[in-house]
């Protein structure tokens, strides 16, 4: 059977949202969205009592296997037909009340859900980290003059303190988009009329939503994917605004510009063929996962046009590119933390390299000073805190 | 000199999106964010009041040609070049005063903006009444029994209301999204510091913004890409909400299915080689849209990666591709609203078709009712007139 | 640890395309890659013969731990450069000799390769039963009557032949791309100069090609992607071909149509929900793996713009993109075998839904006949034929 | 009426591609296939030859107006069924002759390759004009030493000749793919069964072939699209070579690297806001190209899931997509050939930029030569060379 362990992509091998978002993570997510939903049904008496616990002790992660349920998703398409069989078998008596009046859909993406929770708890902290990493930076280089550059060229005078107000600025909107996306559970039945839940259907919803932890729908969402895209959006939003960053210091740190370095650690950055080399890996690993996410959220994105009310495909397309956006958002994210915090900046060279520039601009009668960019660093610090508060 | 019409593009040819989004229209606002920074930089006592006068007249459309001004570009790199040229030498004593202290991003991001607003507010009309007329049809048809389908197969009875509430549902949150994009100016000199702009530049930005009509920006964004990647991915969310309405539409009206048709039109839906066919040419169309859309904001999406303060060529790649997104977006609603307003749904036929269902499901002894589909319609309408107000 | 068996991926979980793509697949891949490269050296007598037995033994697939070495791939952005310092530990007195000349991507890349290589082996031969299949069905139903659908519509009649014709002629065009894809060994060294290879590195050339079993490339490929974007592209065409295939199965399987439906198998095509049930289950997850790979290869295609001798993310951003198309087209393709083998076709509901076409037609003058559908079964036949031998 | 001249495509407004792609080339290209159309049935005997010199006639360019048809297009979806009305209406008694058995996928689908085989010959002569620059350079500089750099870092020595030799490989990879792609005419009528083309429908194959000098296809290929599918993945390649190029160049011309710059000529690479610039604005305008044409080339790669005989919104979704990574690729591939043609390299800069490294690879007792840069060079020379014969 073949497992990925993540020897493909550095970029989030061995971080916390690596943690959240394996196979293990999903299957565990599927098996507490059965027990969530017999539990809310318990709540309004549609399931009795004792059949939550029999249900909750068959859902034990200990007595599923992941690598098994994978290959019998291939009968139905996705792996909770096999999970239902099993927890039905599993339970005895209370059997019949696994999965009541659910489908696959409901438990899928309500896990799917959950996942997205937990992962984007883990996002937002080392987003917060790369932030307050990058506030610091602002502050104290608000006043460090080094060159502008456009088109690769130098242009004018700057701060480095502006550069990195910019890249808050850029990261922030980036977090309060994935903050705000709304993670609701998913609840229709066979074809979303919630037929199957009951007289009292539409108490189940905001019980279901409570058990769980996520939003309350409008209606089923089957097919109206607004939750995935906005999620799969935001998390492009989030790759995009560090690789942005990340952009820049490999930039910064070429041989022939050296103005920053990225944070030292024993064995960091070496190369398998040049001894004397410090690669700027952190970096490079947060710009591999903004080069692969626009191109996955966009699967996500067309996935919207699903037919009827389940579609042949789109939906089982989501998936894996889903799960993948919030790994590289969540790998950048953790790696932008520690990048960021440690960053080396020689102010010495930013004015070493800005004296030659200065002397061009004198040349041409230019002003070489760098304008309102220590206001601007004040005017973005500002606009940050007062977000925070 | 080669010049398009929309002749491969139906979707939008001819349609109001059109008429705010092609070469005329960005030439229109660049020449009037120049004019609109003048007039900001006179509010200060920057620009000397009788210079915008004179650039106001430079600035006239009919003084100006697309086509001449697209083939300069190539020296620049940037249509803003060789227009300031032409603004300065038609401005005559008034001259220095064209493009004071501003890069040619200043002028095209605003530029930009502007039009992507101007098309806002044509594509959210077109919406609104796209969402109009689904609110009816989800009422009208709040108890119309048909067979929900999911893979392709009946799978139990729902109601049309539900199926144009789902649609309803979808289209009000892509609405939402796109409303609630933030279009600002553009405004930070040669790298962003403002240095060009004077002393009092940061006092420039809301007298700017309220010239324009636009947003007021925390930084400069030159290399801090939300505007356009908000813009850019609700924009195709739009296309999705459509597309998802639009595929049902044309699964509907297959000939074996006939549950729904487009409304009739002199000519519409005709084939060159079939005269008894009557293609579902207007959810064709839509569906056109939705399948470039997500694709076409991925670029923008990725140019988020935009190096130092300027980039060499992700800036650059991001115009075509979001102007595009304008215009699919724009064609789609348009397209949606004629055919939401008119279409055609056979109750006799859905009923028909769910006959057969029934009786399998009676077979199988499974429910073949339509559950809680009338009271999801009316959580939803619920909702949506709950918004509205 | 995070560890993935396929749980989100049906098309492929357990299929034999999973089995040599997997972490453990790759690890093995990089290992061989380092062996042959020993083997090659020593043929041209610059790693001693001695040293290449313990370089075997030391790179024995049982003392390496994919997981291990995911996450020490960290440091270096890479999973070379752990495993490479593992190796030299391991192979005592012969440690110098590991990975002699070499930089991280030449092993890595060619791993790539030798990847590749395996998996198209299992597409090629999955490919080929579909292409069989297809044939077969193609010849039998050359005659056999049925609606030509366009835009939704029943437009004139076809045969199911000319249909099956159809999807093998687009399966075999896939089929020839995939084939010609040319796999060739990474052999550049630091910075694609060939230095620490020696003076008779262009001889090393032909060497490591031949104990690799793959081809010699004109230059080093570091930042040359012809290989993975010539590799990518048809990966994608395969999901399409086959993709196209499903869909149609999808929409001929619909409850309302009913001409084919997908071989029976116990416990095949079963709901969560819906006892009565049979969904085409085959043809979406095919269809899955369609709506996946274009945009998967689309970071291939664009990681072609790799800056100098080694970019710092777009070739980080390749690998596993390019897997997952192998795995998808593999997957898909074995599914595809599967559908195709055992399709039941039903030219008896063909027939009747033809007889209402026929009877529009005939209201309209329009010719009711197939044209030349069997005719053009036979040029396709000869072709693919022709073809074979 | 909107009308797009390029003015947000520098990359390609004004070039020789520009010219055969417009609006305008592509009416020019559906006229020319009715007329060829007619003619080679008139060679069966099918369509009298009088009434193809009256259709001829009716499709003289300047009788028909590609904004009107623009509009009226959306009526059908595609513009060749309101081109057939007014060529039927102005054929007089040929009318009934003109479009004779004819489907619109027929006379779209042969004019798009029509386009496509024009702006190949277009982009083949630049691409050729690419080679022959960089096989000089590669010459020219076979020993002119450079730092290798990965990653950003300068790694080991390197030549420019190589540089120069990996940039021709690339570019003749590409123009190879290009150049191979088989671009056959459309011929399948109403459902792809040829039925409208009579008895003969097969020998009028070669026929229509002739005519418009296109390659003959196995069977009509409405919803089998190698052939666009092929060309749009060729057209990324190629601007993925030259981007890889461009890309290359920009780094290299940084103010701190300074070993190349571009042609120099009067009003190039000018700044809107500073004097003393000099942007590399031709590599900026390749890189835009590059950043867009594989998302383009994704949406034809997808469409290649085509459902039954002709699908409702896929096949409409290609056009502009199509004909925009033609632009993208003909521009860049004419502003590839400005820029290599002129480009101008600093050996004096290189060497000492080249200094440092070997003063550091000189502590650390590492190599400090080119390796096997020179002999490279000439393998490469030598493969192009013999290519060419």
């Amino acid at each position: 059977m073949s497992s990925d362990v993540g020897l493909l992509s550095p970029v989030w091998a061995g971080t916390d949202v690596a943690a959240v978002t394996g196979d293990d993570a999903w299957l565990r997510a599927m098996l507490e969205a059965e027990v969530c939903l017999a539990r809310a049904q318990a709540r309004l008496g549609v399931v009795p009592e004792r059949a939550v616990a029999a249900i909750a002790e068959a859902a034990r992660e200990d007595r599923h296997d992941a690598a098994d349920l994978a290959r019998r998703a291939r009968d139905a398409g996705n792996p909770v037909v096999p999970l239902v069989r099993d927890l039905r078998a599993a339970a005895g008596e209370a059997g019949p009340w696994v999965h009541h009046g659910a489908t696959s859909q409901d438990i899928l993406d309500t896990a799917a859900m959950l996942v997205a929770a937990r992962a984007r708890e883990v996002i937002l902290r080392d987003l917060d980290r790369v932030l307050a990493a990058l506030a610091r930076l602002a502050a104290d280089h608000r006043d460090t003059p080094m060159a502008g550059r456009t088109l690769g060229q130098q242009a004018v005078p700057t701060t480095f303190g502006l550069k990195a107000a910019g890249w808050l600025a850029g990261c922030r909107d980036a977090r309060d988009r994935l903050a705000a996306v709304r993670l609701p559970v998913q609840l229709g039945g066979a074809a979303g009329t919630m037929a199957g839940y009951g007289e009292r259907a539409l108490d189940l919803l905001p019980l279901f939503a409570a058990e769980t932890g996520l939003a309350e729908p409008v209606l089923p969402w089957h097919t109206l994917r607004t939750p995935v895209t906005d999620l799969a959006g935001a998390l492009a939003a989030v790759t995009g605004a560090l690789g942005k960053l990340a952009t820049d210091v490999i930039l910064l740190a070429q041989s022939e510009v050296g103005e920053v370095a990225e944070p030292a650690a024993p064995g960091r950055g070496g190369s398998s063929a040049m001894a004397h080399k410090r690669n700027p890996v952190l970096a490079t690993m947060i710009r591999s996962a903004a080069l692969q996410a626009p191109a996955l959220a966009q699967i996500v994105l067309a996935a919207r046009v699903a037919e009827h009310e389940r579609p042949a495909g789109s939906w089982h397309a989501e998936w894996q590119p889903l799960r993948e956006c919030l790994r590289l958002a969540g790998g950048a994210a953790e790696t932008a933390a520690e990048l960021t915090e440690g960053l080396e900046v020689f102010p010495g060279r930013m004015r070493h390299n800005l004296d030659h520039l200065r002397a061009v601009l004198a040349e041409h009668g230019e002003d070489g000073g760098v304008g309102q960019a220590p206001a601007l660093v004040d005017r973005a610090l500002e606009w940050y805190t007062r977000k925070d508060r």
